[in-house]
């Protein structure tokens, strides 16, 4: 186990998942969503918050920081300075990055002014600040919220609005350098959160592309093709097939031919049979992807996580921004699965090389290659908070320390001027908020909300000049002296 | 100092602040936002952003983060747990809150579906979130962006997108027991920033409603006549009578008589000659709201923080929701102020009890009390960021301990295996993405970004199973045994 892994995440063996089914036509899709209780987008929630979205509750937060720290320790530890973008971005900057998910940006009323929209991820607010500001070199990570009208399924973690934690390498370097790295942190955020095994999806758009144009089709269709090849995780391949004839317009004969290589998968042995095939070869983009899969391929291998990972011709990666390496990482299931409700899973962190997306923000289109990727943190959140649930774990939600309490009536003024001076010496210290609170009672706070100490004034203590420090576990109580109070307190807390 | 101070905080004397001046006609007040170079709300910024917002770069989102910390560490200290709630908010949730502030939400555009608007502030969602939870007993903080149509002020840290970080105590408690605790909060809060010297100016809605009733306003008038009261802070009191008898229709003799009374101020004093007050005391709400002053300031001298504190009857605060106490923290003015240009800065704190609030977002009405405080944390970052830039502070931007460099060409693959080998046990690690980097620029690289040790593999090093390890402020250098690096770099990081 890494040095900085988290204790929650350690509990029991990890929760069974289930790969999401791939029901045949889009009515049964259709089906299957209504019953699996996914809200219209047009349908009002009458729940108070937008649909979609949700609150977090002290105990929800608690266990999100906790996993957003294991993240951004994951981030630090490979070098990155975080920065932070607005969720407002000027609605110009957003167009045409997102190819298919144009349709899901959130656009602000124009209340005169600057039009604006929602941010829809980190990436393209990401290019933009390096072109604005000319920074031509920079690993820096970000953890925000990202927004899209989505068709929201929240029992799988798919939120309108939702967490993103990206990390991106902008800058010249030497080739797969930086992208072997990306994988690199992908692997290790996944096995120090122990959620079970997974596997990293490799491909190259460059290879697809090849592809592409190997079976005869025309490059002004090579984006909408490759988000139908992008589909092959989630149906079969005679779907995609039918997809790329009736809806795209390719030919049978080209579908199938690149039904022959879209079907592929395996490591290092799949790549060096592909510079060998006799069509693939002769292309210079497809010759050049699997360059640098092979050199990509060599520094996984010294980083010892080859096994993990799969090149799958058949990862496409929706976005239009991606221009070399792209990769997806999927949770797989148990296999000795017997929990009533597992929690469904896709995708739990994706992204790629894009060297195009700087230049277009910059007013003389200087380009700065990038690659990144965004950790799902939404999805693994919910398999987390599954788990805590199965657990039983009671998660303390405040962190304070000693309970200032009183024995009986009319000592208000006691409890006040103790726990101030308690809090000006850097105590975490809580009273009721009643004037005459039952002993029993303030006790029973205590035993609720997990607080460790209680500091009880009475007259007789008032007379005395002491303190009853009592241990609310074992229910010693000993008689300090005022002025030693706040040194007992921090000695009884040292870990 | 408090335990838990951060040190930025403690640099030098507080920068000099001057409050903003009062220019007297609507038209010089006009010019000088001009002249200060404020963005008109209508003008796009051509910068790529939307006016009024900002990125933040490493460096910002270091001290912020620190300054977050300072203040969440207080919230925590007084026992309040975090909750979170999403940044957009059905419209029909935030119409009729915020007085005069309405006109400066941001709506969504109508894409089908829910009609939505960015929140506003954190207080309202804590009210809603309370009542669609039906919960009657909270202490919560939150620290999140809100999101207002204001004309921006850069350079006073007034922005449309900017942080609040609130605390707030929910619940059926005995009188001015949370209250107190608020101002302590305030008064802990701009105590450990170490901002200068500063003033908490505190009054109470039921006694201005009071004052209003014996100098004869109609009850229907009440909230109007508040929001010009409170303008009292930024123009003289001629201009605020004015506004009062030209654009609000009190008589010139009804405003002469507030004009007696919120020009008030002071300590325990004033509130016991109020209490005396001819008229004041026959009036029902006023003798409640002394009567809750009057046990407020027993409980802020117990806390010992009364110094800083004032009752001021000018102080009405715009929002529609209050009810009861209602404060505000501003910095005061150094006297002797020999810097250029020195940040200007209002209100840093602000808040009071709320009761009604809950009830309106209850089906049936219940009603929640609740008090609160928000913290100005822009306003005070622009403060820290201006004494940053004076100390010359270099801020550290990466956690990275040890830059892993080769001396020679042709050692990628020495350089990877070695850094995949401190990556997996938790060593913060970065190497330089070049193939064949120069053994100065690594070092000076070191040197630059605050590195402190570098991890050297040569064939030399390789053959004999060591890595030299260079601290980089010394250049000394030391063979140290491959097995044993990793405890030898911990070792030498230990605080």
């Amino acid at each position: 186990m890494r040095v900085g892994s988290t204790p929650f995440l350690a509990l029991k063996a990890s929760a069974p998942l289930k790969r999401p089914k791939s029901p045949t036509t889009p009515t049964q899709r259709a089906q299957r969503c209504a019953k699996q209780g996914w809200a219209s987008p047009r349908a009002p929630t009458h729940r108070g918050i937008p649909g979609g979205t949700r609150d977090h509750s002290p105990a929800h937060v608690v266990l999100r920081d906790r996993l957003l720290a294991a993240v951004v320790a994951c981030f630090k530890r490979h070098g990155a300075a975080a920065i932070d973008t607005p969720v407002l971005e000027l609605r110009e900057m957003l167009i045409g990055r997102y190819g298919e998910g144009a349709k899901l940006i959130y656009e602000l009323q124009d209340q005169g002014g600057e039009l604006l929209a929602l941010r829809y991820d980190l990436t393209v607010p990401f290019a933009r600040y390096l072109a604005m500001n000319k920074i031509t070199n920079m690993k820096r990570y970000h953890v925000a919220k990202v927004y899209r009208r989505d068709n929201p399924a929240t029992t799988r973690g798919r939120y309108r609005e939702f967490y993103q934690c990206d990390f991106d390498i902008a800058g010249q370097f030497d080739p797969m350098i930086p992208d072997a790295e990306c994988l690199k942190i992908v692997h290790e955020i996944l096995s120090d959160l122990q959620l079970g095994d997974f596997l990293i999806r490799v491909s190259h758009r460059q290879i697809l592309n090849g592809v592409f144009a190997v079976c005869g089709i025309p490059e002004s269709k090579f984006i909408t093709t490759c988000s139908t090849v992008d589909k092959l995780d989630k149906m079969p391949w005679e779907e995609v097939r039918s997809e790329m004839v009736g809806e795209k317009g390719l030919s049978p004969e080209a579908a199938d031919r690149i039904g022959e290589y879209v079907q592929l998968h395996g490591g290092l042995d799949l790549i060096e049979r592909l510079l060998q095939d006799p069509k693939l070869s002769q292309n210079k983009l497809a010759k050049e992807g699997l360059g640098d899969m092979k050199l990509l391929f060599e520094y996984l291998t010294l980083f010892g996580i080859t096994e993990k990972v799969s090149f799958d011709l058949s990862l496409a990666r929706g976005l239009d921004y991606y221009t070399g390496v792209i990769y997806e990482a999927v949770l797989l299931q148990q296999e000795n699965d017997h929990v009533d409700e597992p929690v469904s899973v896709g995708s739990v962190a994706g992204g790629g090389r894009y060297d195009g997306l700087v230049g277009m923000f910059d007013p003389k289109g200087r380009k700065v290659p990038c690659v990144g990727v965004s950790i799902g943190i939404e999805r693994i959140f919910s398999i987390l908070e599954q788990r805590v649930a199965v657990s039983g774990e009671k998660v303390r939600t405040t962190e304070t320390q000693v309970l200032v309490a009183t024995p009986h009536k009319h000592l208000i003024t006691a409890r006040l001027k103790l726990i101030s001076e308690l809090w000006d010496a850097g105590i975490k210290a809580e009273m009721m908020y009643k004037k005459d609170p039952k002993l029993l009672k303030q006790l029973q706070y205590c035993e609720d909300t997990g607080i460790p100490l209680a500091a009880i004034v009475g007259e007789q203590e008032l007379t005395d000049g002491v303190v009853k420090l009592r241990d609310v576990a074992t229910r010693e109580e000993v008689d300090i002296p005022r002025e030693k109070l706040v040194d007992e307190i921090r000695r009884r807390l040292e870990p």
